[in-house]
C-alpha cells in the first residue's frame, strides 16, 4: 500500500464526515496497492477504515504479492463474497461505496444491512487521483515521450491507397516496439471527410490526395496514458484546410498558455472556443476541449464549460480543440498538459505546424 | 424493438411478481432494440413496464433510428438523467435494476425514491438471452463458421522463431478478411509451457521444436461471439503430451456426447472431468468446463459443478477440457455446442485429432 495515498483519500473522507470506504475501481484499487487485478464479473474491494483496519477482499484465483501492506480476506467463487465483505464492516456508520459499484453487489449489502447508509464516495479517491505526485508525473512524461515517438513513426504508414484500417493495425507493434505495453485506446485513424465524423472508426477508406491524416492515438507504459492527436494532410491542403489548420492550432496553444494553478477548467475551454468562435466556426467545435487523464485515458475532470473546478498542480489533462466540416475535412490537435506550481507543462512536443506528407 | 423478446422478458418479469424493469446492459438493449450503444459513463437504459409503456432513455449524444419502436426519451450531458428517469416510474412499485448499473444511478434513484424498493432482476433478461432464437442460431453457426476458417489460416503463421505476440498480432487482419467484425477477444497464443500457464498472454516467447501451440481465439460477427481453442505441436510431441493431449480429446467429446436437453450444467461438466480425473490429471484440470456465449464472450450461465440447472435448446455454451503440467505443456480443445430439440450441434468443425505443424 502507498502510505501517502492512503492518507490522503482517509483525509477526504473525514472532510465528508464518513469513517469507512469501499473501493471497488480496479485502477483505483491499483493505485493505492500497487497491484492491478482485473476481477471481471467477481467481487473485489479494498476497504478502508479511519481506525487504520484496512482490508483487500479478493478471490482465490487472483495472485497478489504476500507483502502488500493490507490484510487479504481470501474467497472462492463458492462463497458469497459481499456477506462476507459486510461482517467487516461498521453497520453503525455510513459506508462510501464506489460510483461504479455493481447494483448486484449493493443491493445485497443492503439487504443485509450491512451498514447505516450508503453513498457515492468516489470524489474522495477520484480527486486524490487527480493530482499526480512526482513518480506519476515522471510516467505520464514517458508515456506522452513514446507517444511522441511513434508519432514520428506513423507518418511511415501514410502512402497512396492505404486504408485507415492497413495503418491503424500497424500501431500496435511500434507501440511496443518502443516499449509500451499497448494502446491506452483503440487508434483512431481518419483520411478526408471521415476526419469531420465524431463517430467515425477506421475502415476500408483508401487515402487520396488533399485528404487530411488524423491519427489521434496513445499508448500505456507503466499504467499510464498518452493521448494525442495531430492532423496531417496528403501532399496538398486546399486553403480552406489551411485555414481551418491554423483557427485550430492557435486555438490550443491560447489554451495552453492559459492553464495555472486556479484557473479555471471552464476558463481553460472558453480561451480555445473563443478563438474558435472569433473566427466563425463555433458550431463546428462540437465537443469539450478535453478531459483528466492517468491510470485511465478519461478520468473525472472535464474541460469543459460546465466545470468551474480550478485546475490544480499535478493535475495533467488533454487539450483537444477541433473544427468539422461534414463532408469534407476535420482537424483536431491535441496534447497533453501538466499543471506544475508555476504554469504548465506540454508533455508532447511533436510539432504542430501545418505538414504535408507522402 | 422485437416484440417478441420484449413478451418473453416481461413473462419473466410477472413470474417474478415485478411490473416494471430497468435494463442498463448495452447488449441487452441491442437484444431487444437491435441497437447497439455504449454508453460509456453516461446513462442509458430501457425501462419495461407490464402496462406496456416502455422508453428508452438515450443522450442527445447518441443515434438511434428514428423508428426504433419505443418512445426516447432525449437529455443532455447537463441534465440529471437519472432524476428524469424517475419521472418515469412507478413509485409505488418495486423496480427490477440489472445486476451491473452502476452505483451512482442506484443510489441517486434511492434518494429520489424512484421506487417502492429495488431488486436485482437482471435474470428476467439473462435466462431469455440464454435461449437463442432461430435467428440467433444462424448468427453463431455463422461466427463459429468464420472460426474454422481462420484456424486454418492461423497454421500458417506458425513458423520457427515466429513468437507468440508476432502471430497474435495477424489474427486480426485474418478474421477481417474473412468479414468479421474483428475479435470476440484478444486472442489467446501460448508456446511450450507457457500454455500451462492460465494467466498468460501472448508475449516475446519464440516458438522452439517441440513446443506446444495453443490458440484460444474468436471472432465477432454480426454482433454475435465465436470461441475455440486447438492445440497443435511443432515438429514433434513427447510421449507425455500426446498422452495428455488424447486424454483432453477424449474429455471435449465425452461432455459433447452428453449434452441434450435437460442434462444438468454440473452433469455436462463431470463428463469431462471424469475422463480426466480417471486418467489421474484431475488436479491438472484447473477450471470450469465452460461458459455460456452469444453477444457476449461470457455470459451468465457457467459449465461448472456447482452449476445445476438443466439445458435448454438453443442455448450456447463452450466446453473446454485442458491438462496443464506446470513448466512443460499446456493442452485445452474447445468447441461451442448449441442444445437442440434432441441433442447438440457442435459450432466447430475445425478437426480435434492430434497435429503436427511446421
Amino acid at each position: 500500500m502507498n502510505q501517502k495515498r492512503v492518507e490522503n483519500v482517509l483525509r477526504r473522507l473525514e472532510a465528508r464526515g464518513l469513517s469507512q470506504i469501499m473501493i471497488s475501481d480496479p485502477y483505483s484499487i491499483f493505485y493505492l496497492t500497487g497491484r492491478y487485478i482485473d476481477p471481471g464479473e467477481r467481487f473485489f474491494a479494498l476497504y478502508l477504515s479511519s481506525d487504520g483496519n484496512h482490508r483487500l477482499f479478493i478471490n482465490n484465483l487472483f495472485t497478489v504479492p504476500e507483502d502488500l501492506g493490507v490484510m487479504k480476506i481470501r474467497f472462492s467463487d463458492s462463497q458469497d463474497a459481499a456477506a462476507l465483505f459486510c461482517g467487516y464492516v461498521d453497520h453503525d456508520a455510513v459506508l462510501g461505496v464506489d460510483k461504479n459499484l455493481p447494483a448486484r453487489f449493493l443491493l445485497r449489502m443492503m439487504e443485509l444491512n450491512a451498514a447505516k447508509d450508503y453513498v457515492n464516495a468516489s470524489d474522495c479517491v477520484d480527486l486524490v487521483r487527480s493530482c499526480k505526485d512526482e513518480q506519476e508525473r515522471e510516467r505520464m512524461r514517458e508515456a506522452s515521450r513514446l507517444n511522441d515517438l511513434a508519432m514520428g513513426r506513423f507518418l511511415d504508414l501514410v502512402k497512396p491507397g492505404v486504408t485507415e484500417e492497413e495503418a491503424a493495425l500497424q500501431m500496435g507493434p511500434i507501440y511496443r516496439s518502443l516499449g509500451a505495453e499497448g494502446y491506452s485506446f483503440e487508434p483512431l485513424v481518419a483520411f478526408g471527410r471521415n476526419a469531420a465524423d465524431g463517430h467515425h472508426a477506421p475502415d476500408g477508406t483508401p487515402l487520396r490526395e488533399g485528404d487530411c491524416v488524423l491519427f489521434d492515438v496513445g499508448c500505456r507504459k507503466d499504467g499510464y496514458c498518452s493521448d494525442m492527436t495531430r492532423t496531417f494532410f496528403f501532399r496538398r491542403a486546399s486553403e480552406r484546410s489551411r485555414q481551418v489548420y491554423e483557427i485550430v492550432r492557435k486555438a490550443n496553444e491560447a489554451a495552453e498558455e492559459a492553464v495555472r494553478p486556479g484557473v479555471r477548467f471552464c476558463d481553460i475551454d472558453k480561451a480555445a472556443r473563443g478563438v474558435i468562435e472569433r473566427a466563425g466556426f463555433g458550431p463546428n467545435f462540437t465537443h469539450r476541449l478535453g478531459h483528466s487523464i492517468g491510470l485511465e485515458v478519461h478520468e473525472p475532470g472535464d474541460v469543459s464549460g460546465s466545470h468551474s473546478d480550478p485546475v490544480q498542480p499535478g493535475m495533467t489533462f488533454s487539450i483537444e480543440p477541433g473544427v468539422y466540416l461534414e463532408g469534407e475535412v476535420g482537424v483536431r490537435i491535441e496534447d497533453l498538459v501538466l499543471v506544475t506550481e508555476t504554469g504548465c507543462e506540454i508533455l508532447n512536443r511533436f510539432p504542430k505546424t501545418l505538414k504535408m506528407i507522402g
